[in-house]
């Protein structure tokens, strides 16, 4: 990282990618240390605004949903390396959030993956308003407010030979719809390509754990990054560190699956960089860890095993 | 509920049930209201107490494990009534807890449900002593230092029916390993037979999230609970209120289908007690819902869906 | 077996039970090598015979579904033996067979266990009549003309120490809906109780492989069996042998586990009974091995993994 | 079709693709009616080829597996159309298969998906050579003989924007490792792209169902095919159709998914083509059905729903 370089870039598409894609052109070129603004549209690329824009009506005409900024490259990243994003900032670039029913989307409803006979569950559209201060939102059929808390649902490096669809978490990261990938926590994530090849999109002004309909409080917004490259250091599966914790991200199905990655990639990693034997290791977390569900939803479950920085050693 | 009734019970098995049992006679008869001290075993049974029981020798004579204190028959409990078990109070009765890996059980090895062909993890035996004042636990192993945090981690009516066995969480609790059947929360759960038939044991000094090994920080304890009973008042899977959450614990397999249920029983109590409709609490939820695993090790896995109570209304 | 003493015992329940229940008393007791022809109500407990009978009427009354004729005892099998039942003959009572989509029911709906917010599928019965020579049966509604080919549903002894539902599969068999439970074949089961403590009922006239919508081609039968007892040989999981094949049915879920089950105790089989190195074994079943869908509808999947004879030696 | 201009095209590549990728130019363009015949290499690309050959050195210089063949154009294929691709022959074109453990890979070891702290299996090769007539293949390890009886591991057409990996099935098809993807029968894919850019591979002498161990008995092979287009008529997961049966392959995780997709599939193929209502067409499925596991080690599980011919009307 080159601190003194550091400058701020702001990443404004003319068009967006609806995959993680390592065969598309970088959109900018960025150096670590930069702080770079990203703009990003909403998961359903503002197609959805108000509470008569039934999917079904609104999303008629999209192709493909949840349009992703990038790719970025990050100079001197490359495949073997691990990028490690640091998330500065998210502001909305709009005043409200939709949430909305889709059919056979969601994870109480059948699905095209767990598909039934049964009818879709009726349609419905939820918006959210930002208060004044930006601090809270509120839905009047509800009749609640919400904190606002945002974070990017989707914050992807370019896999290695696959392009995979935007919908989609995975070791790449991608759309996993995590809270904790939120402004104060550094996001790291392997390398397959030169430059990283990073995309980001999908931001929440908030969601619950699991995101339980599918769809949280979407929003336009600018997100502020500053990147890193870690030389000759190659994870598995994204990380995440917050102040107080560390955290891996495992994405799969079933969801038991998407847990024990997540844990023993956490076990590795508390092994190789805290001098916990394995089995320790494997000890400390079945009496302290962390484990939530981020979400229930996609097209693989995204599951977060953590630890509190407190019990580390040194 | 009859409070001017209260007394303390103090129920101390002369044996232990490894099943919860809707067929086995009461070893106590208590009214709600009463104040109920119920002492338990740990779930190994106090065979292993130091480094050196290692499972394979120390638990080669034990044809069942996770012994039960119960059933208690608690007064006017009826099928098709809900009873609520406030947990009081949990002390230890010795000075330590135990963990041990436990060939081919735990979330991060094969076991007899997730079968393979692979050799068993090593095994080894944590012992975690108490500090002088009881507030946390040391084990030198792995240089840490936790709080105690002590819950049951089981707690279950007698099934319809059906005599499940003390491993297995379930509609009616169970063994669910789940973190907030802790003091100060209460517990509610389904009564399929006359009297409830409660059975407890399994105390944990504390866990993380998930019981990634299997085996928590095991003791031997006093739970203070008190029991009501809501007439008429039928739940389908346990549900813990603390003073800040509304919860429901699903436990099955693939854990997906622990998610659903709880968050679908979860949505229908919103729906049902706290005015909303279902689609506005199925996005509640979405936005605001917290869904942690509970355990990723037993037979089935529970999962806790959540809402904060500052978000219901009246 | 003592051939020499064998008689027909004829077994007509006067009441069922709808768990395997090693605390029932038994309702008959058998030697082995005796013909045991056992009368066996249908799941519905007869309560749906016409298109009319739509389940949540029909079986508005019915508190447990799947009654059971047993448990019959066999004389000297103990725990720690594997009990053969040699089924020989499965004759109807009645001249046809139903079929229904009961609410909340069956494998391409949401379910008790696959919990979702949407509307159940509507009710239907579909009545399938028995030809004159009882060869085959047909649909009017489908058109459809099929072979009776007759099957258990359910076969089962009693487990250790828990009694289980009647919809139920498990290690001890139980409601498998495993089309090769069929006259000819050899059913072999673990013993944990004094006397086996058999259980059968829940006839099918025939069924596809998954078990689709739940219930197959339901009808009051008797079923004659001989039984045998393989003295000191345990089994964990109930295994199958028809002049062709050795199968062994696993019941998990998720489904893979219950494919890993089958498919580790028929490797685990062709090494001790077989003469083959276990990776030997696992290498055959990879290029010849069967594995098909029992059920894919009740309370745990059962998968059936298997080898044709000729591949064995000796 | 166009019969009457048929014409036998041979397509040797020059180098393979690791993708089932929309945006590889492609190899060779025929058209509908031409007899294709492909040359295919095998899973391993030939580095696996005696006993000596253990994947953790034959294959440590391989970044990627399983080489396709392809892309192939098929002239007038466009989005929105299904493709049938009648398999004629399978040729081997070397005298002998090989199968391997792989660590971490297969259907009774834990994998990368799901994940233990496991050691992994031992590794070993088995070769099986191939009789003079061409009719078996004979492994002298096990002392076994079985059938030449091949079909094509993987059969595909460029997914819509997402370039995937070759090792995965999916609604394009692609590493289904499906037994009845064979000559005589015919398998129907939907068009995406231009084209339909079609990618084949991975030939097997044989499988058992499961593909247990995650490699078949693996070969070189010469592929003969035959592709028609069905304009306008679009389909969402590979159809098969035998001289006896229709099938649907679903590939999802879990196992339950799967054979939620291929049943679902199949009953609106019934409906729609074969003028069954479409809950007769789900009770048809339930009474005589087929359910059998393609593969339960690839990044989906591929299971195959079938039905017989002749229960289907006109």
């Amino acid at each position: 990282m080159a601190e003194n370089e550091a400058r701020t870039v702001e990443v404004r598409p003319e068009s967006f990618s609806y995959v993680f894609n390592p065969y598309r052109e970088p959109v900018a070129s960025v150096k670590p240390g930069d702080r770079v603004v990203i703009h990003t549209e909403d998961a359903f690329e503002s197609r959805i605004k108000s509470a008569d824009d039934l999917p079904s009506k609104a999303l008629a005409t999209a192709k493909f949903l949840n349009p992703q900024t990038g790719p970025i490259a990050v100079e001197g990243a490359e495949p073997g390396d691990t990028l490690a994003v640091r998330i500065e900032r998210i502001e909305p670039t709009r005043d409200f959030a939709v949430s909305a029913l889709v059919p056979y989307f969601g994870g109480l409803t059948s699905t095209v993956m767990t598909r039934t006979l049964q009818e879709p569950l009726p349609e419905k559209v939820w918006v959210w308003n930002l208060s004044d201060d930006g601090k809270t939102l509120r839905n009047d059929d509800l009749g609640v407010e919400v904190d606002w808390d945002p974070f990017t649902g989707t914050l992807a490096v370019a896999p290695d030979l696959e392009a995979i669809s935007a919908l989609s978490p995975g070791p790449f990261g991608g759309n996993m719809d995590v809270p904790d990938v939120r402004p104060g926590n550094t996001v790291y994530l392997p390398v397959w390509n030169e430059g990283a090849l990073v995309y980001t999109g999908d931001c929440h002004a908030r969601q619950g754990q699991g995101e339980l309909c599918g769809v949280a409080l979407e929003i336009t917004a600018k997100v502020t990054v500053v990147f890193d490259v870690i030389k000759d250091k190659a994870i598995e599966w994204p990380r995440i560190e917050s102040p107080e914790r560390l955290m891996v991200v495992g994405s799969a199905r079933p969801m038991e699956d998407a847990a024990r990655i997540a844990n023993t990639e956490l076990v590795l990693w508390l092994e190789e960089e805290h001098g916990f034997d394995r089995l320790d290791a494997y000890q400390l977390l079945t009496q302290a860890g962390g484990l939530y569900v981020g979400n229930m939803v996609d097209t693989t479950y995204s599951l977060v095993a953590s630890i509190e920085k407190k019990y580390l050693r040194g």
